[in-house]
């Protein structure tokens, strides 16, 4: 099997997303990208859970051609191919694309997640954006590279590590991480706060975020040269 | 064993019901027509889930004539007749009534479920509608077949595989597909996309639908002749 | 051992506390009531659910005198004792006290719970009612005595088993029935409308309640010398 | 294995965190206190629940020195540390750090949890309350250690016991008792009672704190001199 470290890492990733709770019915799929070789893994479109195994995995290079593989890959593989061309080489090496409901719901309010506490700001720097709404045109041409375009579009200059997930208006969240592991916790990490906001509102629709010294510390004692958190 | 192929996908369709978590209690029931013989299978009433078996379906004509079958029908069998009659020859082959929370929520606020977002259009073409109020003669008469009366009524001329589901006023979701498994599942899918719009208009009460050309792209790439969507 | 056939439904019907998630930690008791011998039984108290046997349970008469039982019955057994003595005569045969959350948050909102559909109506025969404040006599007084009496003044007139549920207020539900399964069946479903209403309200704040017509129908399509649905 | 006691307990309240669902991914500590010995142990940084022993423990002294142990301690070592300091003479003899969703809803709303209800009233004597906003300083500086500090100050002259918990502004709560299971037991408490008040706020915004003299009456005959209850 060629590809396997990232087939594996692939597969194995895929398989928390049920487990998760983040991923009802079929919604949801993980890429892994192998930044050397410059192709990712990706999971195949219509197979179920239960019978995914790692030789299943679409491998793709970054003009979205199948180097290896014979199913069909997941209908989102643009946008995620296009995420690994903005920051495969910034340290981005999964991407998880979910509907988990609470992320879900601050997209379709077309609204950023702010930055209410510390279990936001131990994993995101800042409130988690929300992109522009995409025009007919993009809607109607490439859709599912445009989603990508977006998204880049959205992070703008932020170090894609700082800001590893972004809410794409009126659909969901997309994630990333430096594994597949870390993707999926990420996108773990991002419902949690996304419920926790939402309870937050619930009791004070004014809530004011987190102050930047305590968004800081808390990004920064898990995060870059001087973390010292949970090592 | 007669009609063993609806009593069987009917079976297997109800025992879904409590495994999803769509289904409180005892409340909820899925029928499977067979639109040659004319005929469909229905969950007996007063029967625990535990004990269900494939010979206790009962099979019903579009008459409401028992064909055969030696329990009773559930309670709501004249609304499943009443869209099987409306439906059947349109590809409806299965209908389920649940009592999921947040579905109920919105028939119990007589409020359609608004299309915020890409999960909703990825099943509904739209809003999911509401019925109007059933009359007090409605009710006091032919009470459940009337409310089957209010659903094709609610539904009008939209086909009814574009919109699977009505939300009876101040009742529940009908629900509908092409299968036992089909139906099930859009029921789900209703459940999901009300508890993420319920979120959504408790973060922002004003929330806009998502742009008609979204929905389309979103409803279309999964049905229809040009579908390219987890096939 | 004495009383067998009570102390058997009444740990039975305990123990489904637990395990429909009505419980947590361990708030929560059922008793179970002998018309003919004028006793119930109560679980004990600080015994864990999983270690409680039939023998535990402890048999008091209605003036609130242990007839047989080695340990101290539950601190809330005053409020069982008053609701048996109101209702024993009327098929009222277990009483079930939760502190169920959705419940509980109508309670703490001195709101009854209005009856808002179907579900409701299959259960409930109009808004489940709030009692009035407690003194602060009754509470320094016989605090869980006087709890049962404003339940009892709180249902007046109505027959206990067509509301046979009751929210004391800034405390809890306390439920009947006419067996232990049933009375815990009804506290499942108190639970369970008090969900769906918190959502309803949720989105539409003036959710008008279901007009009576259908909640006669419901009601008493399932109750009474006219049912119908489900036996 | 020295101080097998406080690690035997510490590691079993630390297993009980991700059973209550209170902890989400790997937030969330426990610590144990050994007042004779003046010493208490509490989880290490960075090892996953499933494969804590006892000896992974840490054992630090008042002043925060390592006394027994290899592993580094959990990075919030120093505002437990705060904690033992302040109220280890009191009875207190085991600290719970978690991100419980609901308590940290109010903690993010930087609002104190109301006294709605006897639930409440059997656990905190009164609303829980948040600490102030930490200064910059103070969270730049000796941060975890500060973090007790802010606690110390809200309690103020408050027995412990009778307000056996803190929610931290901005981040979550902080949560003690006489033993670890009772730490954790109080930690699940505090979950139940932010959700109850959650959802009583949703359908009242104004609703009315519980009496007084019903608050004492539920504190005091669970806790203290004259308690009755549960016993």
């Amino acid at each position: 099997m060629q590809y396997a470290s990232i087939r594996e890492e692939c597969l194995e990733a895929n398989l928390l997303l049920p487990k998760t709770g983040l991923v009802d019915l079929t919604f949801g799929n993980v890429s892994v990208f192998d930044a050397k070789a410059g192709v990712f893994a990706i999971k195949p479109s219509g197979v179920p859970y239960e019978k995914l195994r790692a030789a299943d995995m679409v491998v793709l290079d970054l003009e979205g051609k199948i180097v290896d593989g014979n199913l069909r890959p997941s209908s989102d593989t643009p946008t995620h191919r296009i995420l690994f061309r903005a920051y495969g080489q910034q340290g981005v090496r999964s991407v998880v694309h979910t509907h988990s409901r609470c992320a879900v719901a601050f997209a379709q309010a077309a609204r950023a997640i702010p930055c209410l506490g510390t279990t936001h700001a131990d994993h995101f720097h800042g409130p988690v954006p929300v992109t522009r709404a995409m025009t007919e045109a993009e809607v109607q041409g490439e859709y599912e590279l445009e989603t990508g375009n977006v998204i880049v579009e959205c992070i703008g200059s932020t170090p894609p590590l700082d800001m590893p997930a972004v809410l794409v208006r009126n659909h969901g969240p997309f994630v990333w991480g430096t594994s597949g592991l870390k993707a999926v916790e990420y996108a773990q990490a991002l419902e949690i706060v996304a419920d926790m906001a939402i309870k937050s509102l619930s009791i004070c629709p004014a809530a004011a975020p987190a102050p930047d010294y305590l968004v800081n510390k808390h990004f920064f004692r898990k995060h870059g040269a001087k973390a010292y958190y949970g090592q």
